[in-house]
């Protein structure tokens, strides 16, 4: 059942890659054609993107909640099985100016809490290259097995941070800029996190209270089967929260318990 | 004239992009193997990379004076025609961890001074798409015409910072970061550069005095041509300085004047 629905994803982040691909960095993909269900301003690009998902499932008749940025809740079929959570692209400022790093972020959970995560796949949207989990069977990228840094200190890290778009936060990532070795802020949530997950970078810190579940969900699983740490600015897990919400997150995900202390311990309380 | 060097770089460059492209990611390729001209570490891609262009270079009998971030300055044959300033891969430490941003920069100047530059070529080490220029015929990526963003406001631009390894100056790009719609640090200068020039980002900026030469000249080039402004921190031109030189430069590099005064006003006086 679990390599199925595994299965099913793959398909799916095939789909949105042949619709998406030829509109990276084309400008007619950046118009603006209403807001998402999280108020996000919603560009063609998107609308597009997640389409191919919702036609996907339909044809292949796949009864499930469907829960995506632009149309946010769709039930598909009369008895739903599970529950799909979409980011159809994640990234929309790097696609439309052609910055090469984009993704889409599927996963399917079987009750609409992050506990109940079952499988997730995040597919770079540049090359087609995917990373994958299912739950306690380990995480993947390109059909290889993955895990987290083994690196434990800040100083030898490379971290991605994301403070764009909020000015009365940027102190607040200061220390940590100043500890790290690198620091890198690369566009897209979900393909920063599974970074972590593959060992490319040690963390991803978002402290913006910005990320919806539909960014986050998929790569929660990839992170934590390769062996990371994923947890909110105060410390608590996901697992409480709905992954059908409109609620925004921060996040701290890290290689290891060490970066994560270490990340945590930086940042100056609100 | 000018065309057959243009060639001789694209030749260059895809000769690198054979060479080191299989090499990114993997392990082997970081083993640290010694130190470069410029006192930076070197490993082992740096090394197979640099040595891909000089053996082209002998192997097709090009008279020239080489500049390269390993072997420093090397004169190939005994008439030096011009003079070839490369970085054979720029982004060292994204092309170690598999952070899919990585290029090389080549450029070829009829003397061994900034404003003699005459060609140059960045190639993305992922992809092989190339962005080049020659002085006075305008700057193409893919072949294609390229031209920096008209965006004049930073509230509505994407600005990359590198900020890495310089904690004492962390706190002089906050007003940048806070002004901005997007901050991005990608980690490679050269296709930094190249990102400003094709109207992806509207600034990159390094103030970290720590580029070289190497990294910075074919970009530059492109970035004129391009109908962009490179500027040194204290809006000096780089027109008298060597290019064949361990000299380390600040750099501010816009899509437009509009975009260049506002965040060379942004950044206190050190």
């Amino acid at each position: 059942m679990e390599s199925s629905n595994l299965n099913l994803l793959k398909d799916l982040a095939n789909e949105v890659y042949f619709a998406v691909h030829p509109l990276l960095g084309v400008k007619k993909a950046s118009e603006i054609v209403g807001s998402g269900f999280c108020g996000d301003k919603t560009s063609l690009i998107d609308v597009i993107a997640e389409k191919a998902v919702i036609r996907y499932l339909r044809q292949n008749e796949i009864t499930c909640v469907f829960f995506g940025e632009e149309n946010g809740i769709k039930k598909i079929g009369k008895k739903p099985d599970f529950y799909i959570i979409v980011d159809a692209v994640d990234g929309t400022t790097n696609s439309l100016r052609g910055i090469k790093f984009v993704s889409a972020s599927l996963a399917i959970s079987k009750t609409k809490c992050f506990d109940s995560l079952e499988s997730s796949v995040v597919i770079n949207l540049y090359d087609g290259s995917i990373y994958e989990a299912e739950r306690g069977k380990g995480a993947y990228y390109r059909n290889k097995r993955i895990h987290t840094s083994n690196i434990q200190e800040l100083q030898e890290s490379i971290i991605s941070i994301d403070i764009s778009g909020v000015p009365e936060r940027v102190e607040s990532v200061i220390p940590i800029m100043k500890k790290s070795k690198y620091i890198r802020s690369l566009g897209s949530a979900a393909l920063e996190i599974c970074h972590v997950a593959s060992g490319k970078i040690e963390a991803y810190v978002d402290i913006r209270n910005k990320l919806r579940t539909v960014d986050i969900a998929a790569g929660m699983l990839i992170l934590k089967e390769a062996g990371g740490t994923v947890l909110q600015l105060d410390g608590k897990e996901f697992i409480d929260n709905l992954l059908v919400s409109k609620k925004r997150f921060s996040i701290i995900t890290a290689a290891n318990n060490y970066i994560y202390n270490q990340v945590i311990s930086s940042i100056p309380l609100p």
